[in-house]
């Protein structure tokens, strides 16, 4: 057995609550991860909340990510949108330069970027879009690293732009043998069993492969994983995951160290 | 007769489109000012919209102030709202680290923070909201200036809090004996002529001056005038000003150099 | 012992989620109220949300009301708005329009308004916002009634319109001696514990009166009672309320019938 | 020379000020068309500026249509969006009903609808989007119009549905041999020159064909020309091509009589 990693990363979306509305439960999740993609008012994440959100991470002691998006409150960033590439760069560095401004308000620093949802998937797949979005990033700050999927554009994109990139792996969702997640709403597109997505965490972690839909094996080497945090499950899933990471004498530290 | 200054700035709103609708001649108006007050997204200016100006503002010479105001599209931040001190503190802190991240990706910064609207009124009348909103200034970046309303609660707190500040006048706006504009509801509160405005703007300028509307004269010393560029005649209305200006030999120059 | 009334309404706000964001369980409290304030959107309330909303209203058997609001969905229509009479009356016949068209999509019709947060506290202490407010109403349909404080501006504004009103209590709110509720951040200005606010439910149906601050006795009258249904607890609560009102022989049935 | 039609519909998209923003010239539009698109708030129009449009094409004698778009003020309705069906259904039905309702309070009704922007585009070539929207036209009202493109999947669905449809066509847009638009962002798309759009309308209104791209003579046989008003020459260009419509004896009136 080879072991790939005996150190990883995990990370969560945080900070996805909006005025009145909460989602999920921050404080309970930055137990268990190193690292936290923080939203950036575009899909959700009112200012006064951002800040919030930070002094969390700050206190917690993780490392904090940007977590940019579509400009879609409404519908979650989640919907695939039409922006002209001079817009989509545009509201990425918006973005980023919100975040960091908060951030240093609260003496912290962005330390990587992770986009969500929608435009998340479309990089994953799409070589060009992928290309604009980590324009932004390297436009805004080119240390900055990048949490990307495994094999995907995004992370051909990267090492084409020069950007430090780590590949992120979930354990909570079926792979396909290509390597693409299996869509969210196919059936057991989203592994709900602890023991099992504790199991699969392990696996990625120490030998860098999770079983695909067929049973094939898949070699994912990810440097991160990432974890759901907006259901009510999630903190304690999330508490069995690192549990069992540690078990295995698998030690979680973020990928980035904080600036 | 007591020259209080040959040399002024010259500020105006700028950025002010959003989307498919354009508010003012940006271009036109950037040919006669010297400082431009870049809306941030939330009364004006989308992240594509407000890059866009920022590169006009760099290729035509200007000096770049941030101009963030109240979160309110619709109302165009002229509305006064209710925000908690923590809000508003974030949403300023947001609105900075956006402009200024599109700025450095245009190869600019922010030098001046101007205050929009409802806002800018609000602080120059009440010492707690001035002291919130200038300490977000502070807080993002305590080497800003600030466009202060002349003998106003902003110039106070500015004073207090350690930042530098400049007056402003407007030559285009009746002040009441008291120092404070006449609303803008109220009848004469807007001068029209343009040959008015322009003696106006060469009396605060060589002589610090206006005359109320009591025929009283104010001591205001500014060391910026405001032009409004948001109406068809901004901008031929501004050239008279600096004209007017040129003329009676004064120069029209930043208040705070190009950072 | 005067019986006020043996039959009460009792109503809750519901459909305040919006898109990804879910806030309250509509399900749990339909089973508990005869009156449904439902968002139009502009507080809380995307479209397909909203007619989500109206099919339990209508499968739960309650009456349908308008909930409309300041444009505010950052701060929950709970922020003090500065909205021109023009702005504000179309704001609302907007919001009533959307509302009942998707309610007839549903075989409903609305019943009756309940204006919400910031917009029902102002019309219940300032009259000329009150009139605009139930001018709106009116221009839309008179045959709405409207639900009002009890003694409020709103109620006389009402009155002098032509409108159907009907008062309304507050079973969890500390009342002052004047009649006014204590303020949601003084100390005590909600009642918590469920037996007292039970007690209080039961008073105020039967007798019509309940207990100011300092203990004197004023008489309300209300023809509903209001449950808050966006607290985790509030479902059980609203629970024990309609059981201690059940088991003291009040009839809760809706104050409007449904259209 | 067959006369297809000497009476002709004339449409333009009204309303799509938003708040400080002004676009297009609502009453010297009104002057030269028959028919108003009506813009309901999703893609520009907040509610006092849509009820004071209903005022100006009231007094103004013409149709009301209704103009519901995407839920997208920044992109004014441009860009196509991923909607689930029940989604997209929602929202026309909110925005159908907010104008009705502004409508009815100024004593007008809508007459017909004809959707904004990306959704007429996508309406146009995709079937199953046809059919969504005018299924949600037909759930609000099954007795409205709808005016779709020549030969278009919205037309084929309008039928389908039992909706009465009315053809438009474009005097001011180049068609590419297969009756579809050529797209804007190609060269020749829009028709620029006042006296060839005026003669493209003559033709349009009193043989129902118009040239396409290859010179190939298209059979349009429409009910109405949609003219543009959100350009400074908007309004002149109307004026000549009204006058050269009356000049060839073509008389222009609303294709659906006010209800």
């Amino acid at each position: 057995m080879s072991h790939v990693s005996t150190v990883i990363d995990v990370n969560a979306d945080l900070g996805e609550s909006y005025g009145r509305w909460t989602l999920g439960d921050d404080e309970a999740m930055l137990q268990q991860v190193s690292s936290a993609n923080v939203a950036c008012g575009f899909h959700a994440g009112d200012p006064a909340g951002i800040r919030h959100t930070v002094r969390l991470v700050r206190d917690a002691g993780a490392t904090l990510g940007a977590h940019p998006a579509y400009p879609d409150l409404r519908g979650f960033g989640r919907r695939p949108m039409s922006l002209a590439p001079t817009e989509l760069e545009a509201d990425l560095i918006y973005q980023l330069g919100a975040l960091e401004a908060l951030a240093r308000a609260e003496g912290m620093r962005t330390a990587y970027v992770k986009p969500h949802g929608a435009l998340y998937a479309g990089m994953s797949r799409d070589g060009a879009l992928a290309r604009v979005v980590l324009g932004a990033v390297r436009a805004f700050d080119p240390g900055l690293a990048v949490l990307v999927a495994a094999g995907s554009a995004a992370e051909e994109a990267a090492s084409l732009l020069g950007l430090r990139w780590v590949r992120e792996a979930f354990a909570d969702r079926a792979y396909r043998p290509d390597g693409a997640l299996v869509p969210r709403h196919e059936h057991g597109a989203v592994v709900t069993d602890a023991g099992e997505v504790a199991a699969r965490a392990v696996r990625l972690a120490r030998e860098g492969t999770v079983l695909a839909t067929d049973g094939r094996e898949l070699e994912l080497r990810p440097g991160s994983l990432c974890l759901h945090g907006d259901t009510p499950a999630a903190a304690v899933l999330a508490r069995t995951v690192r549990d069992a990471l540690v078990e295995a004498g698998v030690r979680i530290a973020p990928f980035a160290p904080r600036p």
